[in-house]
């Protein structure tokens, strides 16, 4: 049984940033997820590829991560974005959704336990077929969303975010999904809805976290040349439940605490930081997990007064 | 003598936000910034007012701060903007710049001892000219400015930075002088010009401190409503440079050091969280010492993991 099982999509992703343009990389929010996890814990992944994806890559893929729930029917979800100079938003150029749109979620039998598991980005109204399948052994789920859901599916997200124990999105995500300009009120909105906490990621200004117990801020690591932002939000979300994950393993009687969180949060800061000096995957793959620790570290520096 | 006197501008401003409309209030740089420094330390104010500045007004600020140096000749800066609901940067209406063209800020005798100085936003010649009248004794001067005077004024405004130990700026400002979308990048430039210390303001994500012992980062104070930034910036920077004026009052000898500066940036951060929870200087005005450090021992449990 994995420690986290890791839903959502497998794309290829054409991207174009000030740095160079690179066609055909493995992308989906499920990927940069899991692969952040995989520095911290045994992980399952359940997503769709379709023949078009290099059968090499699924199979070296297969190596770090239990990829039994990874079905292979149709073509491949494609992506295609340009950064500007700024290196902030995603300008989105085409979406080609392809398996996607059919693409029916299901949990391998071994998923069924007790893991910890995170719903990457992914239609809402699946992400709610997951938990369907979850909700017999729930133990603790966070959930991921984007902002195409909350114009599209802006019911079935709210349905889903009843459900989950930890709810995580952007800052522009958070604006518009609880209709206020500001973070704090929204981080207030959003635990109404019944999650133990709440992530808003903000980029290059780093994350909130917002709990019962209050609110917790990190700083995004400091980094002169971003090459390619794609992803950095999922290896967030992905280290944080893998960190997590990991921590509680043998304890399955315990409740993620809130301390526990404040360090998930730090460590997948560190990790998205990796994501965004190369293009797509390249650097997230190879990255150790004594190099995010290093980071770690900084990153406490950081914030001492 | 003052330990600490802040130069730069009065006005009266006009600010709508979605929370309303108010017309003449006093503002401007000096007096945002002279205002949150008194929190922490006697302050000496070096600007100009006109005839048309309420006398009252003026009597009543200089209870709190030595006015010697401020002038009355002509007409007030009037300065006129308006906030959309996110209450980001302003979109100003309008500037009447009036006496601020003609002012030749003058420090009084009683100025030129060897008080800390802040030079808020103000034309770059006149800061420097204000450099010329501190230079015969100068122990500790940090600078801001703004994106008027990056575009009008750029080596006039660089030939200032390479004379300050402190300059403070904000993010967009960053940007724009140093050519560089990337906030740590444009504060590395930064401390290649020569100051110990650069502080890049950003707004609701907080403020980051650049020197050679390396980043610290503070978050913004946590604010559900927010109902006028207009000043925030200003009394950041007043704050700090307020509690760093006291804290070596008594130690002339001693360069300000990196920790402190950290404590000073959340003292700053603090204050400055008043200064936007009502119209003008209203909060500001009234806020209490105790009260600032209630918020800095919050900032301090904000950043903790």
């Amino acid at each position: 049984m994995p420690d986290l099982v890791v839903s959502g999509t497998i794309g290829l992703d054409d991207i174009q940033t000030p740095f160079g343009k690179q066609n055909d990389l493995p992308g989906g929010s499920a990927i940069y997820a899991a692969l952040a996890a995989s520095k911290f814990c045994q992980v399952g992944l359940v997503s769709i590829v379709g023949a078009d994806f290099n059968a090499k890559w699924l199979n070296q893929l297969s190596q770090l991560i239990d990829t039994e729930g990874v079905q292979i029917s149709g073509q491949t979800l494609r992506w295609s974005a340009k950064y500007d100079s700024a290196l902030n938003e995603a300008q989105i150029l085409e979406t080609k959704l392809n398996n996607i749109v059919r693409f029916k979620p299901e949990l391998p039998e071994h998923f069924r336990g007790d893991s910890f598991h995170l719903l990457a980005n992914l239609d809402p109204d699946k992400q709610n077929s997951l938990i369907d399948q979850i909700a017999p052994r729930q133990r603790f789920v966070a959930a991921d969303t984007m902002n195409f859901w909350i114009s599209s599916k802006r019911q079935g997200l709210k349905n889903l975010i009843k459900r989950i124990n930890l709810f995580i999105l952007n800052e522009s995500e958070a604006r518009q999904l609880f209709d206020t300009p500001n973070l704090i009120r929204a981080g207030g909105l959003a635990l109404e809805f019944g999650p133990e906490y709440i992530v808003i990621k903000k980029g290059e200004h780093g994350a909130l976290l917002f709990s019962k117990q209050g609110i917790f801020s990190i700083g995004g690591y400091p980094l002169e040349a971003v090459v390619d932002p794609t992803g950095a939000g999922d290896s967030f979300a992905g280290a944080l439940i893998g960190y997590l994950a990991n921590q509680y393993r043998d304890f399955t009687n315990l409740t993620v605490s809130e301390p526990m969180m404040r360090k998930a949060m730090a460590v997948a800061s560190a990790t998205a930081s990796f994501t965004t000096e190369g293009f797509g995957l390249c650097i997230l793959q190879k990255v150790t997990l004594d190099e995010i620790k290093e980071r770690y570290e900084i990153l406490k520096k950081l914030h001492q007064f």
